[in-house]
């Protein structure tokens, strides 16, 4: 059982969402923290970083709104189900267009490939949530 | 001056936006920061705390979306207009449904008055650069 | 292979910590992200939040120094060992702060004995940092 | 009267601190984060990128040690003076250092001379509220 798994278990408050797709989508958020934090980075040490200025201001921007959401998903008491739609819908699009942006340098650097999958992952869970 | 219009007449890059309007979103955006994280711990002391729970929650959630916007925003070198679009439309939702919630209660909490405020300036700062 | 051991592989900065520990330390981070957040929100939500303003409080600081570590540890380009020493050493306090803090209430709510533990792993793999 | 003198104007609970102190502390760090972060997004637009990565890493550590002490300070309520020390003492050390790698570029890129004031006023706005 997973950190996520386990909080939403104990908390006294009902959850918004369906509690195994909401725990894997908190998950895949915090996931790509992780992974655009450290893409962004690594973008920053390759040689050729003048060419991947796009790339890593999306990674940061990615990250940050993926933070936002991981944290208010992790909300459950005084639910507010707009707020909570606005959060998903904007980190649903960032990890498109940030997973679109690392899959175009996928094959020159691995750690874009990764990172694409974390920002897919992320985007189909937040999009599972919405539609659901 | 502003840091932030310091820091926007300063950078290499051009602004995606108005550079007087995103300076002004900027600071509106870190303005709420403080605002709504302030006003979350205010209502977490009051003696009134279980009635407070949803402003409590919509509070720290309006924090974090306009954390990641404002620095968002921040970034103009490989700017992506639809990773910014999302985080603006998110962040104008969230403070509307904020600054709403604060002020069902600015009558009785003067810290959710201030904040209300905070919210409304936000959210008609995001709304000008999406109507631009 | 988890995203931060595999974004850490593929970074071409070399790390200024053993990858291994430091990829632990990345991931005990956003971890303990994960379990504050919710516990500060479980406690919010509990008939007793009255008394539980010292845990939501301290769950909340302890998420965000959480967050900062992790992503501070996460970059490995023009490394600062002082800036991420500053982090790592603040993390570690804030973790065994709210680490005692959650574990008082650790028999009544379990989501304060499941957020312990997080914190807990997230002291000892700061600590293991520190001290190599 | 900004908005962080008006949020612990009307905040419930003491403050661990002068509140004068305490408002220019979190004013302090919100400015900074905001200018870090646009002087790691103006480095990284600069075409001598590839010598700027450690101002950038600097500045995107500095800028996240700031929010999270800004958010720390925000909080009076269940006050816990050693996680509040744990997070000055950081952001102190972090704007110090932070502020003398861009001090070092503020003759050849003036948003790092920008920053750098950043740094040095939340840098002493800490040491004010550590040795109170």
């Amino acid at each position: 059982m997973t950190v996520s798994q386990d909080m939403l278990r104990t908390n006294p408050s009902p959850p918004g969402y369906d509690p195994e797709a909401l725990a894997a989508c908190i998950e895949a958020c915090f996931d790509c923290v992780a992974a655009c934090t450290a893409c962004a980075d690594a973008c920053l040490g390759e040689e050729t970083v003048g060419q991947l200025r796009r790339c890593i201001t999306s990674d940061l921007g990615c990250a940050d709104l993926c933070d936002a959401t991981g944290r208010i998903l992790s909300r459950q008491a005084g639910y507010h189900p707009d707020l909570t739609r606005a959060a998903l819908t904007a980190c649903r699009d960032a990890c498109r267009s940030c997973g679109s942006e690392c899959e175009s340098h996928a094959d020159h650097h691995e750690h874009c490939r990764v990172c694409a999958e974390a920002c897919r992952r992320c985007e189909q869970a937040c999009e599972k949530l919405l539609s659901s």
